[in-house]
């Protein structure tokens, strides 16, 4: 091997460890760590950050890295792991090193501080950290400016590489112009179906059960993963072996856990299968927020509310639940599970109305970071798209403004990701369905197939190609907005016999 | 503040943090990882343990710490860190760090195959892991043998300051003496105590209830700690605001959750009231296996096993289990939590018989390193002590040798802990009758002043006081174990009625 590459990844080791440790620091405080621990603990975490970015940002590994960039003796997960390091360094070489653990320590508290602002319904609660967050963040980007950038774009293009606004905002123009119209349609025809069954008394020991057998049966390995729960669901990892999700019960709606369950066992099946060879190192990991979207998306809208999905296990469900669901037929359940029902809270709306959720964050978060608007005026503006998207508007900030936590966690320019990653879904499940019998598979209760095949073009790869290089070497075609839009509309109008 | 105390201080809060975050490595190993993420996981704890092993030993600590050894501008709680770290160095500082890191890969692994082969009775599965374990600790000892000190001592001293094999002998002949005696007497009367209202079906649910509300009962603070579930209970923290407890619960026992989760919040008790000051250094904990587990004892038997403690909750208890308590009355009870039933499992041991079964631990780590016992005579051997102490033998290794995790986690040393604690229990309780109405306070169901008393004299201070520093300062006495003879032998003469 090379010399330089191995003295690399010995320093790349260590930093992988910090991660690690910084992983599960996460998920302690999300799923078991005591309510007054943090404010302790964020010292423990300010260090580890503070020892995970002096590890990766200094001149040896930039030698070593510029070194590596003009040598030919690499293979091609080698040559992706420098590209990858490469960005990295771009990201965070000009931060200085305390400015970095100072956030560090901020955003390991804001989460805190979000959550008990949601539950007293109050974003004056919580403006003033976001106030802060949003501060590192514009620092943060102003070192990275070049020409012809603007700071949101270089957060963009983070989370998914060669995406900017100029692109986004045709991307968004598209469904705005697709989605509006076809959700009013759709909305003169919502009480054709009822959906009264769903919000029953379901006993969560129950749904546990039931969701747990609902991962293993898409295939979430339980041997190399756990779930738990947490007030907002997600899944993280600390490799191949180790994958964890959450969901989250509600005793008085049966969808909302299984949705979840099955949406984050579509995360962490991408992440159980990378390849052993990359995973603990920077390339080991799925390669965007926008594709990991897609994995879930795939898994809860595709396949999850297919008739076909359901076929074969939906008198289980039905056994589960004898007395709640004994009226309802398969029929009326995908009628159900599909139903369009806008409503304020993102991670609860139904696939059509989802995408407006994403276009209004985005426009919000280009306005704090390309006109300066203030903090204190983000619920304002917020209730007020909402009621232009969607034509209602919050009773209050906790499921206004506060309803998610990413803002908290610093991630701005994330949320484009959900709506890029149902775009990929869209491409994806069109392209595979005219090259195996997908819909049969599901019938037969046979997923092995399919998620073979997106282990295979997507999930080993990790991140040793980007979005496009995967979707073009899968079916010669990089994203294309319009699968999605011809699949929302399709499927709704269809289900609500439309036109 | 001197300042090279100052400078420490700073290498010595990293140090801290890689601890904290190996502590929460631990934990989740035992309460929440995926079964099969431990290979991979081992490799980030390596990192980390190597991280922690060279941050903290190295010359320039060395410096620090020699220069401040002769310096007198330090308060109480900094020369307490100065004689805590000048300890840990003396501990380390010989181990090559490539060692030492292999180590702790290997004790990593260990539970896990521990865990296996107590699943499978087969201690042959896991006697080549144990050897290596015992070769290293063997060579680990070896590095700081001096003249006088045998390897054994060394370890002793490790977790008990100021104890050797001379004083464990001596102390180990008192117990020998008065208990095997005592417990054949006892014997005799067994049947005259019918428990057979322990082993019937209690659900699991509202043992969980009961067992939480214990935990706060005693005075274990929930914003600052929680309860979770693993095979063996146990006690870590993170710092004073973040304590953790496990239990373990048995469908067909109600004893056995109940009094491992009193016992468990002694251990946490101790560790949320350490000054806030000391926290996440060094001499921020326990100051000793044997003092903790005095805590712990302290609440389990002392408190936890009289007459006075339940007074006012066992109808709490008999509401819960109307059923099957319907007719055991309070006298009963207590009869049946103090009846004396030797069993081959330590944890499930009465407190008569179970500084038995740390004699023959005793006796056994001291053929270890003495004698060069071979491993895998060790089986063998203990059963064959079982026989002649407790005129029993196991039926297979996972009630036999396997019984315990604390050997695969490399813990040789540690075993006599728990009989000194018991012995520290009883003569801290004999005191503190003598100055305050315990007994009146449990009936009050007050535990308040008794609590208090242990926070003030014991559990702030942390490891600045060592065990005997901390009686001889509260009671002007040091340890003495004919208050536990005394307190064994009054109790179960009393009990059941002998002489």
């Amino acid at each position: 091997m090379n010399k330089t590459y191995e003295q690399l990844m010995k320093r790349i080791e260590k930093v992988m460890a910090y991660q690690a440790a910084l992983t599960l620091f996460e998920w302690d405080a999300e799923t078991g760590a005591p309510e007054e621990s943090m404010e302790y603990t964020s010292k423990t975490i300010g260090i580890l950050s503070h020892e995970y970015f002096t590890n990766l940002i200094n001149d040896d590994v930039k030698k070593m890295i510029t070194k590596l960039g003009d040598e030919d003796d690499l293979d091609f997960n080698q040559k992706a792991m420098i590209k990858n390091l490469k960005k990295q360094f771009e990201q965070m070489e000009h931060i200085p090193p305390a400015e970095y653990q100072a956030y560090e320590e901020l955003t390991a508290k804001a989460s805190g501080i979000w959550s008990r602002a949601k539950q007293k319904k109050s974003f004056a609660d919580f403006a003033p950290t976001l106030e802060e967050i949003i501060n590192y963040q514009k620092k943060f980007a102003s070192y990275r400016v070049k020409k012809d950038k603007k700071p949101y774009d270089i957060l963009l293009n983070d989370f998914e590489e060669g995406f900017d606004s100029e692109k986004l905002d045709e991307f968004f123009k598209k469904i705005k112009e697709a989605v509006i119209p076809l959700l009013k349609e759709v909305s003169k025809k919502n009480d054709t179906v009822d959906k009264s069954y769903n919000y029953q008394k379901f006993e969560i020991e129950k749904q546990r059960e039931f969701c747990k057998y609902l991962c293993g049966y898409v295939g979430f390995d339980f041997n190399k993963g756990v779930i738990a729960e947490s007030a907002h669901p997600f899944t993280t990892n600390l490799h191949n072996h180790d994958v964890r999700i959450t969901t989250h019960y509600n005793e008085n709606n049966l969808e909302s856990s299984i949705f979840s369950a099955i949406h984050e066992s579509g995360h962490g099946i991408y992440e159980m299968h990378i390849d052993d060879v990359i995973t603990q190192t920077p390339v080991g990991t799925g390669t965007s927020m926008g594709m990991h979207e897609s994995q879930s998306r795939f898994f809860e809208n595709m396949i999850g509310r297919s008739e076909a999905f359901w076929t074969p296990i939906f008198p289980k469900l039905k056994e589960m639940y004898k007395e709640q669901l004994k009226d309802v037929t398969l029929e009326h359940f995908i009628k159900g599970i599909n139903k369009s029902a806008p409503s304020m809270i993102r991670t609860e709306a139904d696939e059509l109305s989802y995408p407006l959720h994403i276009l209004i964050r985005y426009e919000i978060e280009k306005m704090i970071f390309e006109e300066d608007v203030k903090v204190e005026d983000l619920p304002k503006i917020w209730n007020k798209k909402y009621e232009e998207y969607m034509g209602m508007e919050p009773e209050d900030d906790s499921e206004g403004i506060l309803q998610d936590i990413h803002w908290a966690g610093g991630s701005f320019g994330y949320f484009p990701s959900y709506a890029i990653g149902s775009a990929i879904a869209a491409q994806i499940y069109s392209y595979m369905e005219s090259i195996m019998p997908i819909e049969q598979y599901l019938k037969d209760g046979n997923l092995t197939p399919i998620r073979e095949y997106l282990n295979n073009h997507i999930h080993k790869f990790g991140a040793t190609k980007n979005t496009n290089e995967l979707l073009k070497d899968m079916m010669d075609e990089e994203l294309n907005a319009d699968y999605y839009i011809k699949y929302l509309t399709e499927k709704y109008t269809k289900l609500y016999n439309l036109y």
